[in-house]
């Protein structure tokens, strides 16, 4: 068999939500290549060599990927989540563009997997079950001011929103920021939910409304869902059930 | 065991990928409820009863679950994709909203699936790397001033799209619409995405120039995908890799 390289999602943490089309491609692996903790959810194996890379090193890691594969190894990038939901596929497909002719010939493929607003959605209900949008709100890769815009204009359209990375340790003022362009946008009751490492057993899901959300409530394990306007909380013994109606009325 | 609720992801359509979480809540059930397609793709066996719904049913199938899961079945609703995006799992919590008290303190779970703009975007490439917005096309329970505004709106944050039920047999005309704002706020060459019937052996993806896309090019089981402006194709021998990058210069 010639090279490849598969890009899998491993979802957001639990083997449960491994697709069994992904454990295939890892079982037919020769090596995988992706973000340390990532890296170490696959099992060791003979024939199989793991490539661990830092965090941050996306495109050297893909630049890896597609040179192994064209020396003729099966290789797996692994990501958490999906990976073309603010993961590893972008990365490779920059890397193929940028790289040598012969990487754009290779046999490249995504298998998609449970993403984290998803899994984070499922826990709380069904927050995301009318029309929503999915924002990164780290500004490593893009300005602020263009984060802010969208958030305005999601307010605008009454998405529901996921946001991924809302808080890094050396930069935590975004989502601070980002809590303060939604109290400007939206109601004191508007429902908000964070979602840390969910499926993972430190997973906790913690709903509030926007006028008591505070910027600590989120790390960078956390995904923070904010409901549209028509977003429902149904009281009852346990946690709330947190619901978008399918239907808005004319 | 007392009677619960399970409302699962079946996926977009092939078996590979179905999580194993979902299998196993299949295999506990005593009883199924869902629209008759998804429904027959659960293998018949002794001790599980099938219960099939016709579409546009939502509200009464969620109400016949609930009413079994009081009457101590574990009931598992099933949904194609994922049951939180479109599908049931918001139909479900309206009637318990506006149900017997007794639901509300059911033991209601939703289990996460592989929805229809990853599994479409994977075999594309990664067109909804960047932010990006998901938007049902259908105004069967919403005016279509609203999907307008949204789209409008989506355009000018210059999310990447995804858009589901994008046109049906009877109401054809929203889809002929959508494309006309598009062809207003978009370049001439943004990317669109036509992927059919994902994962199934009549899957078809179709990569398209705005300029060139046409409204039948979609029906009720096409998902279409429409990139951002920094959306970017890789010509390559085969079909086009479609990607969207992850940064965003400032």
């Amino acid at each position: 068999m010639s090279g490849r390289v598969i890009i899998a999602g491993l979802g957001p943490g639990s083997e449960a939500l491994v697709t069994p089309e992904v454990s295939a491609a890892l079982a037919e692996a020769t090596d995988v290549v992706g973000y340390i903790p990532y890296v170490r959810r696959i099992a060791p194996r003979p024939g199989l060599t793991r490539h661990e890379s830092d965090n941050r090193a996306e495109i050297d890691r893909a630049r890896h990927a597609l040179a192994l594969a064209v020396a003729g190894r099966r290789v797996v990038v692994v990501s958490s989540g999906d990976p073309g939901v603010f993961a590893m596929a972008s990365a490779v497909f920059e890397a193929v563009e940028h790289g040598t002719p012969a990487w754009r010939e290779l046999d490249i493929r995504v298998l998609p997997g449970i993403t984290a607003m998803l899994a984070a959605a499922a826990r709380a209900g069904a927050p995301l079950g009318h029309d929503f949008c999915a924002i990164n709100l780290s500004d490593n890769l893009k300005p602020w001011a263009l984060i802010e815009k969208r958030l305005r204009l999601a307010c605008e359209a009454d998405f529901a929103m996921a946001f991924y990375n809302p808080r890094s340790a050396s930069r935590p003022e975004g989502f601070a920021r980002t809590l303060d362009v939604l109290s400007e946008c939206c109601a004191p009751d508007r429902v908000i939910v964070f979602a840390r490492a969910v499926s993972t057993p430190e997973e906790k899901i913690d709903v509030q409304a926007l006028s008591d959300a505070t910027p600590e409530m989120a790390d960078m394990r956390t995904v923070v869902l904010v409901g549209s306007s028509a977003t429902r909380l149904i009281r009852r013994t346990g946690a709330p059930f947190v619901y978008t109606p399918r239907s808005v009325p004319a």
